[in-house]
């Protein structure tokens, strides 16, 4: 178990480190196009966001950073989504117990070795490789509509550079974006391009690296039985999508500021972006501020639930969410087993879902109040959306980010960090240590509910 | 099994039976002031708050409803929590597994037997007794200060009928009363004999008959080591009104629209009984559509914690919230058992209790997105207020009842009735059925968080 302890405090430690680095560096005159330096506050905010690849900004990313503020805030996003998939699967090998049964069953993970840094140096190379492709074809992508877009006014370098910048941006759902005035991708709203490249980023980011590390495999080898673990993830992100932009569209189809003046097939694209973009891509073709409020707390749900886990999303994952489902199942029927799919999950998988679902909840309940104390000028809707969007790094606001206090400021930082990083990773790092008593006392009832 | 079935659909049908008599009662023209027929849907939601002890209301009990109507009002309430206090103990002697446990500690249960009708009837007999004679006291208190107060205007029988209709519906945790203008107790906030009264009778119906059996005998027996059931409903009661108070406290302390103006000590009361009543009693005596953001979400969090089981409080209760907290940290210590007191709770318990939270979290998420639609106009604090009211079978509002549309008064109902019947016996008496397969499938493991 010791070893589960040090690879816990290794992310919380390296995560905090590069925010830091990032901190001082977007702090400096260097970085800013004004040439002054940046307050601190906002610096680490933006380094936050960035590392834990979240989104939310307090500086718009194109009006504010010069080029090499920009090209730093694209490293820390790289190296967060990246390096987050590594160490994550890297701890994944160490942690005993619940999580290592995983190997026996996905295959490419059976040539890993626990105790051999041979297997993980495969594995880091192939999430670099996996990683440095997806973004390359997707930056291609939208330089079909990005270099004739900013030809006139940022020149041909200005298009090369927008692409490239949201391609990682989106790969690792982020949702930093260099379009400027804190617009978002609002101005392609009905470029097919744009979306459909940006939704496929993001899914592709999304879906976890173990996830894809079976599909590659299973195509190779023509077999397409997939592990359980691929095929929850794949099913509830497909369900959530589709019942996600089902109901975004009823409630913003007439909604004059948003889906409204778009025409049939724009409202539908519109709708799609706005389910996938909260799983935790971050980036929005409409303005949230401006959003009806059942879009609103449907968002928040989504942002919530999150992509799925080893990947480069946040929220409290797809695997969590079916799982806690399956067990509300099992303790309604009073069934002491869950089975999926002819397959048997673990009790104490259902467990730390569990605890993640709810200690998930606990934070955001603590940021929301602390919020509603330090912005008693803002709206709860305003307020909860934040939280949520901080917690799920997803990066989408309805517009309050900027204008927050200081306090504000660092209550979402916190979130932010415990969000990607996990509560369950901090706590268990630092917190908690396993407990075994060797005695054990009688059993006495108490009445719930 | 099929015994706790029919009990939980017995539950579900006589609340549902007695609403409908208490509906069509209130719909006649005999129990209104202006005589006329009463909006069947506000018939309905009047007595579903009435047997469902919430206290929500879209016309004024005092200003709408004649003595007819206000008496029939009473009767529901009393019937709402007398009734619901024998039906669940019934209903926890009949189920089997994990509540049953409770009898062989707690010494009154020992002279209850299963399946004899006499202990029922030795504990319809006790309820009654200590339900009225505590009701009485608590009128008798209360008439010191309304008997001079309505002398006036409404003569020595207003004040008399002002202080047993207040004591009913202050034990059964109901919320209504019959001061008028939507006003609640805010006329006396500053009363010592209201507060205190009030309070007690709160605190004397949400305890739970389970605890004040237990509390009588061992007063009687001089001894006084309680059952561990009892040592967490105080525990956990004094810790959350303590704290409540002091946060509410704090955030209201200068508002000149509740706290500020009173005296020092008059805030200190007006604290401690915003803090009693959202568990869940629904007085109120300052008007919350005036109180801060940080204090309306601290009292949806008392609102949703509620009361204890087996008394006339709603909520999850103080157990259910005690248990996932310990559930939670054995998770997070790897641990397999949970031991408070030199006792162990069965993880069995800590299951229904997580199951408990969950799913009263997902109602309180549907009915807030539905009202969400069907009140466009509506800010998210005021729809989320009011649904962990109507969960909680609180009954404190923002003030925005009365104006709601059909279809929200149709999801609030709903959302009471399931608040007071409980989501969990609904759903195990109708929709799941005890599974328990003979087979078994492998194991299979899936990554979550
Ligand atoms: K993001
Ligand atoms: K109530």
């Amino acid at each position: 178990m010791e070893a589960a302890i040090k690879a816990r405090r290794l992310i919380v430690r390296s995560f905090a480190a590069v925010i830091l680095v990032g901190a001082v560096l977007l702090a400096l005159p260097i970085t800013s196009r004004g040439g002054g330096f940046t307050n601190f506050v906002d610096a680490l905010f933006t380094s936050t966001s960035a590392v834990c690849v979240t989104g939310l900004i307090v500086k718009d990313t194109w009006d504010y950073w010069n080029f090499a503020g920009q090209f730093i805030i694209m490293l820390l996003i790289q190296f967060g989504g990246l390096s987050y998939l590594t160490i994550t699967t890297f701890t994944l090998l160490l942690l005993t117990g619940a999580r290592i049964g995983l190997r026996t069953r996905i295959t490419l993970a059976s040539q890993w070795n626990v105790n051999s840094l041979q297997g993980v140096v495969k594995l880091l190379g192939f999430t670099v490789r996996f990683a440095l492709l997806v973004e390359l074809i997707g930056a291609l992508l939208l330089s079909i509509t990005f270099i004739p877009y900013y030809l006139n006014s940022r020149g041909l370098a200005g298009g090369i550079w927008a692409s490239v910048f949201d391609a990682v941006s989106a790969f690792n759902n982020a949702g930093f974006d260099i379009h400027g005035g804190f617009k978002s991708l609002s101005e392609f709203a009905q470029d097919p391009v744009v979306n459909l490249t940006i939704m496929g980023l993001i899914i592709a980011g999304g879906l976890g690296f173990v996830v894809w590390s079976e599909i590659f495999q299973k195509v190779r080898q023509k077999k397409f039985y997939f592990s359980l673990h691929t095929r929850i993830v794949l099913g509830v992100t497909l369900a959530l999508i589709v019942l996600g932009a089902l109901l975004i569209g009823i409630f913003e189809w007439n909604n004059p500021k948003t889906l409204g003046p778009l025409s049939i097939q724009g409202k539908i694209l519109a709708a799609f972006f706005q389910s996938v973009t909260p799983r935790t891509a971050g980036f929005a073709t409409i303005n949230h501020g401006y959003a009806t409020l059942p879009t609103l707390l449907i968002t928040m749900l989504l942002m919530f639930i999150g992509g799925s886990p080893g990947g480069t999303a946040g929220g409290i994952k797809t695997t969590t969410f079916f799982s806690v489902f399956q067990y509300i199942k099992a303790v309604l029927t009073g069934s002491s087993r869950v089975h999926v799919a002819h397959r048997t999950i673990k009790w104490s998988i259902l467990d730390t879902a569990n605890a993640i679902l709810i200690l998930n909840m606990t934070i955001a309940v603590i940021s929301i109040v602390l919020l509603s104390v330090f912005e008693p000028a803002l709206h709860l809707h305003q307020i909860a959306f934040e939280v949520f969007s901080a917690l799920g790094t997803v990066g989408l606001t309805t517009g309050i980010t900027p204008n927050l206090s200081v306090a504000s400021k660092i209550v979402l930082i916190l979130t932010m960090f415990v969000g990607r990083v996990g509560v369950f990773t901090i706590l268990t790092g630092y917190i908690f240590r396993p407990e075994l008593p060797s005695y054990t006392y009688p059993e006495e009832d108490i009445i719930v509910g």
